[in-house]
């Protein structure tokens, strides 16, 4: 049973390809997914890049990432949101009907601070949301990265900011490196998933040892997360969305590109 | 104000240095408490060292550590659970009221098991802590630990194991690097504090960035980490212990121990 009609891939697993070699190297393999890291739309015609990638029957599922919104300058806020509208304008350009929101945080400012800034920013950007219908997914990061990259550290703090937010274009994604040794997490995706906000599922593996904070992660069935129990509990919900591959990974980087897709579809069949 | 009456440091912040060579340097420094990691016990006469310790007026806050109670095999587990009797026996020999568990966890066994044994093989060895009045504090450990160090990563988790052993001999030992992501951290600290089972407090801070999963800790001041506003926390619920200076740095063990307790005093004084 090779299906892999709910794989969807980000193009940083493959960061070695330009979006052009993934979007072939994908579409050959089967893969019927894709989301885009923002800097591989980088000196591209956006629109053009999203009928190539239509025109080889890739659903477009996202694009990643915006987000960082806490700062410590209101310069730097203002910034930050302008970053956003920009990455909401690039996901309709594509046609990419979601923004993946790393949401950001800042050494030394108090998460209740960047916090309270994320979910301000999110909400000065969501008039240019609906206006071109995109949604924003808030993905909750390892508690790892509170101190630089996201002071939303779960599924219910990523609740927390929707339930604020109160809007059907605001929801979470979800990624099983994020949130899988969470003690709520079935609990968590249950309740998003009520709340019509369960938007993204990502997969991956917790490699042991995990060498580098950023850059070690496994792909699905090298490590110790329950993906295929994670997965049956966020389909037990009824989501019915694409399984993303994200892996972040100089030991796969380092190999060749094509050998890892097909690893990557191998897991995804067996480990998935 | 140069207050030490309620600085305890751990035997492995200063690693390179002995049992012996650490009792008299805090003592020198005017340091009040000392938490002794095992392995500094191996080869001595345990309540010989005890007795050193109390003729320098040291108060032996606990030992570190007990815990990795779980395992994929009935003799893995009935190992753990000796080696914690041991801990509880070796402690009752040093004179420390109490020995800190760090609970385990086995890579790719469900942590709900894990957290299971952890409860279980807790209640195996209190009959013996009780025999010998030796507390148990559970330390919650970063979800980054959650593959092969502790399925308890949350004060959240670590008070639903003390609920159900229900015992005044078993409670929580906060430590600041684990817990300051946590969005809950004062309602739990609060919490812990009500069932009279915040047994201790350990400090240190977190880097920006952080460059090693387990030795790459920082003195206070160093990171991100509020530590003053943490510790503010703690002392509102009444809790008069302790602040525990737990440090695990290649980078402090690296340079003259002498300097480094300096600078831990100093730490203490103006970061916490």
């Amino acid at each position: 049973m090779d299906d892999l009609s709910k794989l969807c891939i980000h193009t940083i697993t493959t960061k070695p390809w330009s979006i052009e070699e993934a979007m072939d190297k994908y579409a050959e393999a089967g893969v019927a997914g894709i989301t885009v890291w923002r800097q591989w739309l980088e000196g591209r015609d956006i629109s053009r890049v999203g009928d190539e990638l239509r025109s080889r029957n890739l659903e477009i599922v996202s694009t990643c990432r915006g987000g960082f919104f806490p700062a410590t300058t209101k310069q730097g806020i203002d910034d930050a949101i302008e970053d956003n509208r920009l990455a909401i304008r690039e996901a309709a350009e594509l046609g990419a009907p979601m923004v993946v929101l790393v949401c950001g945080a800042v050494p030394g400012q108090p998460l209740v601070e960047a916090r309270k800034q994320i979910t301000d920013g999110i909400a000065a950007v969501l008039p240019l949301a609906e206006e071109l219908n995109v949604r924003l997914a808030i993905e909750p990061l390892h508690p790892m990265y509170a101190d630089d990259r996201s002071a939303i550290n779960t599924m219910a703090s990523a609740n927390e900011v929707c339930d604020q937010l109160d809007h059907p274009l605001v929801g979470i994604a979800a990624d099983v490196y994020h949130i899988w040794w969470d003690p709520d997490l079935e609990s968590q995706i249950q309740l998003t998933a009520e709340k019509n906000r369960l938007f993204a599922f990502h997969i991956c593996d917790w490699k042991t040892p995990t060498t580098d904070f950023l850059n070690d992660r496994g792909l699905m069935g090298e490590g110790c997360i329950d993906v295929p129990g994670i997965r049956k509990m966020v389909e037990a919900t009824g989501f019915d969305g694409f399984n993303e591959v994200e892996i972040f990974s100089e030991r796969w980087w380092a190999k060749d590109q094509d050998e890892f897709l097909q690893a990557i579809t191998h897991a995804y069949l067996n480990h998935s």
